[in-house]
């Protein structure tokens, strides 16, 4: 795990305590906002958005401007932590999962109906806190990412009836409507916040925007390595649900016709055996494949990176820097 | 149907065709987009935004200012057009309905996947022209009601479980969540937009609370009444989704053990004989329910009206009397 400061991670404490406060007077509501805010995922766009509007330090203590914007930070992140959870409520249904945080899904306790509902319910609360910010730049951003992330969900829907016409460029916009996005609008409303330049705005636009996409590619290595790996994770979960992600991609590339054919024919199925899963995963460690998914990561990790120079003078440096080198060897 | 003044058509049209206008460069989304807004709706929730925005006429012509806001008003109604057909879409998933509008729904069209991610689409798109009217107490109101017509949506799923415990008042609390609120927020939201008065605004909210309990209810009855009338619309869903609605409520209040019984063991059942259905309209007909709904219907109705006598100044009273008195003689 990435070492934050204890300051950041009080307040990623502080971020987990609004989106966990839900006061809805009707009892199955309450009941289920819980269980979905009970189970805590990583936050890594609310740390975004929390790195991205840190402010300068000057001298001894805390600059009156950064403690009034201090509740303002905390909010814009839990709004981009409840904008996050209603996307994966939602995705649950349409992926039909069974697992999410390694809790059964929202979709299995109760049905999709409550998930789509519940989905609805967190959206909005998170528009009700975004108005309360007041700042029209910030919610024009937010309400573009939550448009797009819905656009690269559809997109990858339609991927279903495509499949080996897909190409790389395919991929990677929808890894950046769905993920990239939202990691996007997290550092750049993390530094609209904090009045930062137009030109800081847009490093911390594009830093987003490259960290999202690899810490996307990186989701989609581990999807195959949880075969192997005791993370808990239910492995090749993507190659059951039907989906071409980029390590699969790669191997389609690198695989003889007879092994394409293989994984072609097999992609989807939820009911698979045990060795032709082995052999997908066995194709996917082909030493062309990996090399071609480890040049991608890193392609957007040095990107991202690349942009974190132009931000050397700002206090966050240093725990930006930890995140992009961690989303590329993170094992969850 | 109701009259309208030609100069309010005109602006309804207009709102038909701000919200048809999508120009997502993803085919699909085009497609389903288009599939969606090409069965017109009755627009009444946009109708009650625009009437409540409408500007006093003061000598001839319109006033500066009135030609100024004239935009914002079309652009709030096809807002507030874009959320009801936001919540629809997913209320097909919910419902699993087949049919809206008299049109195969998305759901069967395409899949459940689709109209959950088409619905969220529609809803960010419609928090994306919200903010470009760049005032937060309209977007206050307009985030709040669509938080609670979920939270009406999934009172309204529990009901299921409780079933003989509902209570007239559950029943018109889910009404007004999922429905009278929204109508609230067209009102109020339309009245603030003209910036009228705070009693006015809160007048407008009380008449648009109480106009959409009625036009609930008589969405209800209607739901009963398809079975006679040839409207097109499938008869008796709401019974055969398993829901109790107003009519159904005093009919289970006014028949014998034996028939009460025959109601609730026959309710959500989706294959029932014509011959059942017939017997469960037939005692909905009984006289002392259909006395029980009307007085509901009433209720409200003259609810609203009495909220309107304090806005007789304005110039939208004629056509809001029309638009209450029309709610309550209906037939689609």
């Amino acid at each position: 795990m990435y070492t934050l400061k204890k300051s950041t991670q009080a307040e990623l404490n502080r971020v987990q305590a609004i989106i966990k406060k839900e006061l809805a007077s009707e009892k199955i509501i309450q009941e289920i906002y819980e269980y979905i805010f009970n189970s805590e995922g990583k936050k890594t766009r609310a740390l975004i958005s929390l790195l991205a509007s840190q402010e300068n330090m000057t001298g001894s203590g805390a600059p009156m401007a950064m403690v009034l914007k201090e509740p303002n930070r905390i909010q814009l992140a839990s709004i981009i932590e409840l904008l996050h959870t209603a996307t994966l409520v939602h995705d649950d249904v349409v992926d039909e999962s069974e697992l999410r945080r390694g809790n059964k899904s929202v979709n299995q306790v109760w049905t999709n109906s409550y998930s789509v509902l519940m989905g609805d319910f967190i959206y909005s609360k998170a528009f009700i806190l975004m108005v309360q910010l007041n700042n029209s730049v910030i919610l024009n951003e937010l309400a573009k990412a939550t448009n797009d992330i819905a656009k690269g969900e559809i997109i990858q829907l339609e991927f279903f009836e495509k499949k080996q016409l897909i190409q790389l460029k395919d991929l990677l916009k929808v890894s950046y409507l769905k993920t990239g996005r939202l990691f996007e609008a997290s550092a750049k409303t993390g530094a609209m916040l904090a009045q930062r330049s137009k030109k800081e705005i847009k490093t911390f636009g594009l830093l987003g925007k490259a960290l999202g996409t690899a810490f996307q590619i990186q989701d989609d290595i581990l999807d195959y390595e949880a075969l192997k790996l005791d993370t808990g994770k239910p492995a090749m979960k993507d190659y059951k649900e039907g989906k071409i992600t980029f390590p699969l991609f790669f191997a389609l590339q690198n695989a003889k016709p007879k092994d394409q054919k293989f994984i072609m024919e097999n992609l989807g199925r939820t009911k698979i055996s045990k060795k032709d899963l082995n052999k997908i995963y066995h194709l996917i460690q082909n030493d062309k494949t990996q090399q071609n998914i480890k040049a991608l990561l890193e392609k957007y990790t040095k990107e991202a990176q690349r942009h974190l120079n132009n931000l050397k003078h700002l206090p966050c440096y240093n725990e930006m820097l930890n995140l992009i080198t961690f989303s590329t060897i993170r094992k969850i």
